[in-house]
């Protein structure tokens, strides 16, 4: 190198593109707005999605027990391959058979599911593809895909068929650009599952225009009673599919930063991908090597009847809202199948104080310190988020308190007066 | 959207540049190498900069309680906040107290300072720039960095200088698009410990250039008796400064991904980067959350005894190995001032059997079963590097290899005959 004269006469420190484009729109939404609760009564977060927050869903015993034994033991404190143990991959492998014939080597571990849909977008798309993502959707996609340049494009689900694609939405927004589409099944936020039909229809479009499928499935096995749940991979022997998972949500433990990609080749497809997924795991050298450890245990410990209770749980409370929530004025819930949480629709016009739902839920909390996440950090409007992980008499009282609100603000003559308009 | 029409007739998947340009030097180096032991002699792996790997290591006794009693307690298995549960950023400001004046909301955990370094280098520097990083030097800062497209210039370390840097080479690198200055200090791979005034005079030149610098200090304290450290925060009022540490090296446990970033601001010049650096931490949902549960207790509670031990016997591994190498025929060790490691120069020319050093460790590999990292690993020739956390009889022995490998393929007259041929 030649010797550089450097005109850099103050400290004037830009940030990269990447930076600058990356970021959580829940945060931005949330934090632009005014959450000011009744301090007569004590706050209902039902925005949190984190089954953890209340106390009520501790991890299983024997998730436990395999951590301490990992740490007692000692053997698992040093740096592992950064794709993962191969003890822990093969455990995640096995557990995993439902999705297809799959080996340790299919699986590569991160730090989180969030840390394997990094991994994926980043794989496969670049500065000017695009990747379709749903709509309602879980903020993430953007936020990982955007520092790349990664145009963004969203499909619509369509909440009087419980949540199924509009498969024909979804079929126009697919161009040579596309690198993927991003499926969340069953759905944060919408609580749907799939049926096996759908899933054929959605692989069928995909095999159509040859755009593989990232599959979000870390809600994975949360499906209520009467319902039934397909792994993407399982439906489709030509439409190569990354699934990403983790222990995040079914056992309890978010923070512990724990999940994986299961990379299902056709073909020979995923040839190259493999190889770059692998590359990428290089960046931050592993996941968390005691959960590594102990995931085997995990993995295969926990009882049915830990699973079982959860989903028992979730589904109970999913009743009682539903209940309760479809006699109130001005309110259109939407019966989940699974995951952990419920969409409630909000006729705005029928509550003429609030131009939107974001006004809607701020003025929940200044009133009746209930909190619901807005329709709009997934993307929506009128409609507002609510968590099924918290205590069932919390469930109760925040619906008890949810109707005050809608029947004060409620105003039934609305419809006469938009006539009157017209 | 338009109904686009597809005119993909077949499955080529193509990955982005980003996952294509990122990979892992070592790896690629290390498995392009024939590694095949000699049967009869058991491997003495020198190579791997793990400090676990061979038991004599353990991590301290408080550090495990303190993480058992997280998992007893059970208030930390949910999310925090993606830049770090506010109790853990207060240890590790409180922890970090030689190098400034700094409080909690000046640290960013991360999953390991891979990722603190990843977050730092992402949010400074972007396509057409530049980053300067050592050579001798640690390879995942080329990792991080060639995904992003951003070009790495290597200023140069020099031996008989105990590794200091050539500041005029250093200067000569820097121009418009220089976004930080690497230091890493102590070093991997040279186990060198930088003065205070050799930081002072580093600091000058970006200062003039007003180039801020990412301090690599996973380290930091890691100095034998007799030298002194400083952290490069710690001596300018001037310069902005990220430092990027962790509990990997010092508490010996590499494999838990726990790391930080300190951002070291100076009159503002880093109010952008906070925030790029806390939207890039949304990307994966901050580190393991019992790590961070366990963290104050693990800053506070390991005994001073435990470091001094640590470095002690590193001290003694580097002593033993020093004497030993350096009465070996073509080898010119240089004595490490701390981290966990030493360069050992090979007389290139004095192995007529070799044409350089990957051959040299190689073949040193096949007849005594002992392995050192080529130089070419840290983008330098004629060194290799060897680790100082292996048992010291493992040590002896490995040393005692060494020379035996070395007296048969020493020649002496090498010299007579270079000046015949010239
Ligand atoms: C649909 C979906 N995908 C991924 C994640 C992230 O999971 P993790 O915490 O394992 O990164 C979440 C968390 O809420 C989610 O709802
Ligand atoms: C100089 C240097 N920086 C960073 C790291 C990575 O540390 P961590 O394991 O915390 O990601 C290492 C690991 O060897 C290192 O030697």
């Amino acid at each position: 190198f030649l010797r550089a004269t450097s005109f850099n006469f103050k400290w004037s420190i830009k940030c990269s593109d990447f930076s600058l484009k990356t970021h959580n729109p829940i945060r931005a939404i949330v934090d632009g707005m005014k959450i000011e609760p009744n301090q007569d009564k004590p706050m209902i977060a039902l925005s949190i999605g984190d089954p953890t927050t209340f106390g009520n869903l501790p991890p299983a015993d024997q998730v436990l027990d395999a951590m301490k034994s990992v740490i007692s033991d000692g053997s698992y404190n040093g740096y592992g391959p950064s794709v993962g143990f191969i003890e822990a991959r093969q455990a995640v492998a096995e557990y995993s058979q439902h999705q297809g014939d799959i080996s340790a080597s299919d699986v590569i571990l991160c730090s989180g599911c969030s840390c394997a849909l990094d991994l994926c977008i980043a794989a496969l798309a670049g500065p000017g593809q695009n990747i379709l993502i749903p709509k309602p959707g879980f903020s993430i996609y953007a936020t990982l895909a955007e520092g790349f340049g990664i145009e963004v494009r969203s499909y619509n689900l369509i909440p009087e068929k419980n949540w199924e694609i509009d498969l024909d939405h979804l079929e126009t927004l697919i161009d040579l650009k596309t690198a993927a589409v991003i499926l969340t099944n069953p759905s944060n936020p919408c609580g749907s599952v799939f049926s096996k039909q759908h899933i054929l229809e959605i692989l069928q479009i995909a095999e159509r225009h040859y755009v593989p499928i990232i599959a979000d499935e870390i809600y994975e096995h949360f499906v209520f009673p009467g319902n039934e749940y397909y792994s993407v991979s399982s439906l489709s022997k030509n439409v190569p599919v990354l699934s990403c998972g983790g222990i995040t949500k079914r056992f309890l433990v978010p923070g512990w930063r724990t999940g994986w990609i299961i990379i299902h080749d056709r073909h020979g497809a995923f040839l190259e991908v493999r190889k770059a997924i692998t590359n990428l795991s290089s960046r931050i050298l592993g996941s968390n090597s005691l959960v590594q450890g102990a995931l085997p245990a995990i993995l295969k410990n926990t009882p049915q009847k830990f699973y079982d209770e959860l989903v028992e749980t979730l589904q109970n409370h999913a009743n009682i809202a539903y209940q309760m929530l479809k006699e109130i004025p001005g309110l259109v819930p939407i019966m989940p199948s699974g995951a952990m949480y419920m969409m409630v629709g909000i006729e705005i016009d029928r509550f003429p104080a609030y131009n939107n739902e974001l006004d809607f839920v701020q003025d929940l909390v200044r009133e009746q310190s209930v909190f619901c996440l807005p329709g709009k950090c997934f993307n929506i409007d009128n409609f507002m988020r609510i968590v099924l992980t918290v205590p069932r008499d919390m469930m109760v009282e925040a619906c008890n308190r949810i109707r005050e609100f809608c029947e004060k603000h409620y105003k039934s003559d609305i419809d006469t007066i938009d006539e009157i308009a017209m």
